[in-house]
């Protein structure tokens, strides 16, 4: 039995997504069980393994994380970590505000100890439908080298226990393929992953390969991080926006577009990140799973699915005795 | 009258290529004259504004950028420098070695006094059509705070002499778009900004904003600008690739295709970077413009172009009164 804690009121759409993703979890699984903490009159839902927990406070998108965390003692966001925290849950997971949630995650949860930086990690898409493991995408804007070793290890750890693959490539992030290219901080970093034998070092990766399977994870700092995933985000919509337009130009490719119209929502599909999954803040000492604060039903019953695969394979337990002191 | 020293020898299909851009050039514009740098047996161009000068070596993509320059002495690429650097030539265009091209211009064409650190610029394509130019894309991959600022005073230059904008408005590239967001170099990069007179600053701009106009000249580090301008074309790429096996995946797709095969061919010219010409490295007491390896003629004469522009503009001399000592 896997037992995950849920912020049922954070999201653009909580309570709804919330509860529709927990009740098709809870069907799915027979061996999941969850805490629901939140506005008990919000909560339609009855089922023998969700137990609800009022909460009469939560967190919005405009509170400031770290006084929200330190402050709301009883949102539903502060009192799911704390359940993570005392072991009575296997993990947590909230489409709420993302500061706040790292915030919850350092100051209630807290780090593995040995760890220096916890990291953001998400899984991306590729063309081939393979996807790779990317982090930091913003959990520390700035890093050091001995951050991104951690991150490749942890990252590692992440690939093989929730994506199943046995012998993980990591790559690290740079602005050419060898060695010496890069900044002060990627050629540092080379060296200390050249160094170890923890992990399958690919070398680097250069971000024009991102979405051809250069690697199965791929570590750089979280400010690099955040910019190549807004950058992914805004090239995708600004296509997505300009293809539109084209297909609705005329009424001979508004025909044409009805032709395309399945294959082309297929091809929407395999590129949505959403589908893989949340964000992971890995490092710390308790699974805490972000889902998008735009979340569909699908994406949070992804990420719940993603916490219960992490507690079953006990993932932190793995990373304490791998990276931690 | 402008006069423009080219590399004949530099790019993948050179010198057919920079021939016909050439040609297409000097017909085109009435006051351009040309200096070709080049093997004199493989120019078949006679023209009265065309000066050809026999040169005995060529830099290739495989020389080691520093050394070839130092060494070569009689390739194409130093002499067309040595022409700017005399005075002869008002800018320069080659297709070649990227690194021996950044080389020659610091070594031999040689920096503005008072300007730290040239940057390499480009334009980029945004969803409107508008474009907005972009710096550093790779010339310096560690940077100060004190180098953004000075790039945004060039960039600032740049928009204002070659493509026409009379006030651009100048963003920092970054991972927030409030001030107290980013890594330590971004924040002590945009107070600097905020507190100069000499160019509109607009404050932060994401990477997801990139491609629809939110600000006419963006500035970031070499290292991150390089690694989103080779996000962008993997990501082009990627989505071209999924798109094209769509299209082919049926008869019926393929009947679709060909109804939409012109408009989306004018959408693939749009997002088509190689039409806003070459990149510039900017700050160099000269005009030094890199075409795209791959530069069909087309790319080359907007290169060619931009380099007349310049010229004309005397982008440089306003570089030695504004930034300059």
């Amino acid at each position: 039995m896997v037992k995950i804690a849920i912020d049922m009121m954070g999201g653009d759409d909580a309570p709804q997504i919330v509860l529709e993703a927990v009740e098709k979890a809870v069907n799915d699984f027979k061996d999941l069980e969850i805490i629901l903490f939140g506005d008990k009159d919000q909560c339609n839902l009855n089922h023998g393994r969700v137990e609800v927990r009022h909460c009469t406070e939560e967190i919005t998108m405009e509170d400031e994380p770290v006084r929200a965390i330190k402050r709301k003692k009883d949102s539903s966001m502060v009192r799911m970590a704390e359940a993570v925290k005392s072991g009575e849950a296997d993990g947590c997971v909230s489409a709420g505000n993302t500061g706040a949630l790292m915030s919850a995650g350092l100051f209630i949860v807290g780090r593995i100890s040995g760890v220096s930086r916890p990291a953001l990690v998400v899984t991306l898409p590729t063309t081939s439908g393979r996807g790779f493991v990317f982090m930091d995408v913003g959990a520390n804007a700035d890093a050091k080298a001995e951050h991104l070793l951690q991150y490749a290890q942890l990252g590692n750890i992440y690939a093989q226990k929730i994506r199943g693959i046995e012998q993980p490539s990591v790559g690290l992030l740079n602005i050419g393929t060898e060695a010496a290219k890069g900044n002060a901080l990627t050629k540092k970093a080379f060296n200390l992953m050249e160094e170890q034998n923890d992990f399958k070092f690919n070398g680097n990766v250069e971000a024009k390969g991102l979405m051809e399977d250069a690697a199965d994870v791929i570590v750089t700092d979280g400010y690099t991080g955040n910019m190549i995933l807004k950058n992914l985000e805004g090239v995708a919509k600004a296509f997505g926006k300009m293809f539109k337009e084209t297909l609705l130009s005329s009424f001979k490719n508004k025909m044409a577009a009805l032709v395309l119209r399945k294959d082309l929502q297929g091809l929407t599909r395999k590129m949505d990140y959403a589908e893989y999954g949340g964000s992971v803040l890995l490092g710390l000492d308790g699974i805490v799973v972000k889902a998008h604060g735009s979340s569909s039903a699908k994406a949070f019953y992804s990420a719940i699915r993603q916490a219960k695969i992490a507690g079953e394979q006990e993932i932190v337990k793995t990373m304490r005795e791998t990276v931690g002191e």
